[in-house]
Parts: C-alpha cells; sequence; structure tokens
C-alpha cells in the first residue's frame, strides 16, 4: 500500500472532545478514494459508490499528522475496488482501514463507462 | 424512524462533476449520529465506534434538501448502536442508507462508561 | 414551535471568547428559514427579505447542542413570515429569538412569485 | 460612515441561487461590529447584545466586491451602539442596513465591564 | 500606505501550535491584493502573477486583530504593482511585508488585457 | 523531488473566474511545507520563516488534480531549506515553483531549537 497524503489536524478538524472529528475523517478518505481512481481510470466523473464496514480503531490529536494509503484490489468493467487505510504518522496506530471502496466511471449521461484498464499505471509512463 | 436535521446543498458541498460530494455526506451523518447519542446518553464525550457497509443509491444536485434520518436499534452497557438514512427531500430517492452504526461513551480517560439507558428518552420529558 | 434542525458547537464555530460566534448562529438560523420556506412554499430560488430585531439573551459553548425552532405566523401572496427560536439543548435557555422573518419565493426573474398557500403542509402528505 | 472592510463574493459565499447567500453575510457583518468593537473599547471580550431589525435591499452575485461600513452612534457605560451599512461596490446599491447594533464588554466573569470611553478613538492617536 | 481590511483570529485561524497559520495569512494577503486591484484596473478577471519573497517576521495569536494594508507601486500596461504590509492591531508589530506584487488584469480570453490606468482613483471620485 | 500530496479542485478553492484561487493554493503549499518539516525535524512546534519569490506560471481549473512537491535544500542548525513545486496532473503544467522556504523548529519559549539532523530520513526507517 503506498501512502501519498498527508493531513496536519488542525482546530478546525476537531470535535469538542478535542479529538479528529470522524467526519471530517471520512471526507478525507472520500476525496482521496476519487483522486486515486480518477487519475487512474483517467476519467474525471468517478464516484464512490460503495464503502465496506469502517472500523474505527484509534484518534489522533490536534498537531498529529496522519497518512492516507490507497491500495488497488480490482479493476471492474466501469469500476475500480480499492483498499484504504489511515496512520497516525505520530503513534503509527491505524485510526481505520476499510477493506473495499468501490468507485465507478460514469458517463456524461450518468452511464457506467467501461475503462478498459486492468492494472495500476503509473501517471509518469503514462503521460510524460 | 425520525428525521430531524435537514441539509440545503450549497456550492461548497459540491464534488467538481456538481453533485453532492460524497465525503461532506459522511461528514454530516457522523455529525447527525454524534449529536443523537450525545443527547441519548447524556454524555458529550460519545464518538463513533463502527459503521456498517455504505451503499451510494443516488446523489443529490445543488440547492436539493436533504433530510438524516436516525433510528435506535439497541442499547449496549457502554454504546448505542444506531440505523441511519439519508433522504432527498425534493426526489424522495434514498441516497445513503447505514444498517448499523456503534457509538460509545468514554469516561474522563477514554474509557466506555456504563450510561444504564435501555430505551429512547424525549428530552422534554427528561429535562423540564 | 417545531425544532428540526440541531447543531453541535465545534472549535470552528466558536470565536476568539470561546463562546458560539454569533455570526456562525446568524448563519445557521438563516439556512434553517430558507430550508423550510423552500419546502413549505415548494419554490428553491426563496431568499431571506426581512428579519425583525435579534436579542442576544445568552450564549453557548463548545461541545453544547443547540437546536433552532421555526414557526409559520402568516403565508402572503408570494411571501411567508415565520418566527425562529434557537435553544441550548444543554441548559434549556434560550440563545436568541427572532419574532418575525419574512421570505419570499421569487420566479426565473427574481421578481416575488404568488404561490397559492394558506397553511402549513406536512412534506409527507404532500408528496408521497 | 466609515467603510473599512471589502469582501469578494466567492463560490462558497453563494446560496444555491447563486446570489449571495445571506446567512454568510450577516456573518461578516458580526464579525466586522466585534473587530470595530473590540479596537474602540480596548476590551477582546466583547460581544453582540442587539440588532435591530434588517431590512435585504438587493444582493450581490459571484465576482461581486461588498464593502461594510461602520458608525459609532453612542457609548454606554459598558456598551457601544454602532450603526451598519453594507454596500455593493460594483453597483453602489445598499445591500442591507441596520440602525442599531448594540456591542457590550465583558470582564472575566462574563459580566458587563465599563470602559470609560466617551469617542471614538483613532488607533494611531492612541497607540503611537 | 492604506489599511482598509481588518482580521478577527479565530480558532479556524491557528494552527496546531495555536499561533495564526502561514497558510492563513497568505490565502488573506492574495484576496486583498485582488480586490484591490480589480477595483482599480475595473476588471474583475485580475489574477496573481508575482509575490516577491516573503520574511514572516512575527506572528499572532487567537483572538488578535491583525490589519491588511496596499500601496501602489506602479501601474504597467495591464499589470498593477503593489506593496503589502500585515500589522498586528494589538502590539503593533509588522508580521509580513511583501515588498513587490504584480496583478495583471485578463480579457475574456485570459491574455493580458490593457488598462490605461496610471495613477489610483478614489472609487467615490469615479463612480458617484 | 517527491511529490507526495494531491489536491482535487473543488467549488469552494475556486475564485470568482473560476480558477485555482491563488490563496488557496499558497494556504496548502504551507501545510504541505510545515508537515514535511515536523516529520523531519521531529518538532511539531516548526513554523514558516521565509518564502522566495513565487511567479504564477499557470492556473487550474475545478475538477482538476494538482499535486504537490517538496524536496530538502540544506539543514541549518535550528532550520530546514525547502524547494516546493506544484504541478496540474491533468495538463503536466507547473502552476508555481519556489526555490527557497525556510521552516523553523522552535522550543517551548519560541526560540530556534537545534535539531541535530542533517539528512533526510525516511520515517519507516527510523520510527519502525
Amino acid at each position: 500500500m503506498r501512502f501519498h497524503t498527508r493531513k496536519w489536524i488542525k482546530p478546525q478538524d476537531l470535535n469538542p472532545n478535542r479529538t479528529l472529528f470522524g467526519g471530517r475523517l471520512l471526507e478525507w478518505i472520500d476525496e482521496e478514494c476519487a483522486l486515486y481512481s480518477i487519475v487512474q481510470l483517467e476519467n474525471p466523473k468517478t464516484v464512490t459508490k460503495y464503502m465496506s464496514e469502517i472500523d474505527f480503531k484509534s484518534s489522533a490529536k490536534e498537531g498529529d499528522i496522519i497518512e492516507i494509503g490507497i491500495e488497488v484490489l480490482k479493476f471492474g468493467t466501469a469500476s475500480i475496488t480499492l483498499k484504504c487505510e489511515v496512520r497516525n504518522k505520530m503513534t503509527r496506530e491505524t485510526i481505520i482501514s476499510i477493506d473495499k471502496i468501490v468507485m465507478v466511471g460514469l458517463d456524461e449521461q450518468g452511464k457506467p463507462k467501461p475503462h478498459g484498464k486492468t492494472e495500476v499505471e503509473f501517471v509518469k509512463d503514462r503521460l510524460k
């Protein structure tokens, strides 16, 4: 699993108990999955279709840095299935892990659009 | 299921495809579950512990009004288990439903704190 | 008066004195009135036209839950007149009350648009 | 009346009808009054106590620049009474005007704190 | 140099060390320069092209009020060159100063658009 | 240079001309430099001290994905000097590059704190 994006827990990311607000964390994960899928499927109109169960294992506090990791499980016809893990870079603890997230690429009419991809490509290989 | 909170989809709640950003929706659900549980457990230090799988059935667009419904499934020793559904008030479609969300009340040391509750109370009965 | 929407006071809702920022509260009230009126008038293009005087009776602090109540005073030709009260769900104190808020439904040209409504309808009766 | 602060209407300041969201405008006004009063009363713990009625005369659209003007009406024992007007710098129209806003300086216990001021001071005269 | 806009440091403007987040300050400066230039060049499509080096001389803490000053250095064909200084209104310290900021007015195709201005105009002289 | 963090341009990141708001970009860069430095210096109290000149070479539009790259130029006694580049992942264009950003680690009193580091460490080597 590759950990790309890092977040710094700032005051506006806290709940009133002064730990990381769970809703903010889910927002970050959803954005990271969208980003990753858009780049892989080369389709900017890619949306979240499904997330498997979420277990909140530990939290984070103000000033902590967390990192979000993504791994591809498989490519469907119009979809991509990801696995996601969020870790606390300070304590090395896993905060959350989600075994299966399905993202779907859509066409202009909002219908699933086949992408023809079968494996992870590195953008540097594809675009340069 | 009672639908308390309503949200108006504004420009800052959209993804670049101009539909409701999934991450914002998850943020709203998490906040609503926290609110509901804090009132029921009478413990402000209540956190999200678990969410079952999430199926994104439909979306919403700018200007739509959505409403978030919560139902209690059961009371544990220190926890409360909820069911959540989000509907589009314009189209009457279900946007998302989550069968099981476990919220846990904590004590000052961050350990689960028994709450002694066994059924839903209406605040107007309890506090007036 | 029915209290629909609840808000959880988070760090980003505070002023530097660490009480609820009055500007945030006014923002929430305006949004709630818009939501309520859009549903009643069945017109998404509904705007705030007038608010009567506002007395800030008490405040709220981080972690408090507040609830926003709305009551219809009357229906005009193109408008709806509301009354609004915000209470602290923890302390049961009234935070703010506004005796009269006029919301107006507009047509495509931005002119007042008659709505033909004379009483509060429950959406479940209207739309199912 | 002196117009200090200017705001640029950005996408996150719009309502779904793509005009300036009234709630955002009220938030800006409240902040500007707090700023102004803190500087005049030399008391950072200054809060909004009262606003007289608000008439929304015109709106603003994305990309417009608005400016917020403040004028002192009188100094009370612990309070300051302001008048506020917001104008659209593009169209020169008045967007909103509020005849009377009462701000109160508090002491550490949250009680009104006499300030001994009787007239507007320019900070450059006072602090240099 | 004239200091127009003032900001009140609120919780969401802090970094986890509880001083003013540098990124927020840069955001505020960029917005102020855009505002100022749009009014001077009478072109809403004005963008930041260049900023000279930035020295962070002091910081600010929650509840402080800062003010942002702008001065015009020169008018180019399609551009305007500004100088900017941010001061802490509480401590009178300079927080940041930027010697040279170049803003460019663009036409519909995104090409530099000559503005014909050679000196600062006061909007009240120009528009009334 | 390693490009870690990616951002998806959403409606709230745009200026009224519907391109990426320069202020948001500067905010993102400042946060990324803070994150990177905190991890390298192992000091959470690390602040921005200096940025060299900034040339805005191109922009980005809604839905684009940008990535932020950081490279270490040198370690000082209490500081770390970075180089930063932001690229548009869609068009491969450089949006901004900053040749020199100095971040300083502080002690509890806010004085520069020697860190004893002389080269980039990978956290996986250091912390596992």
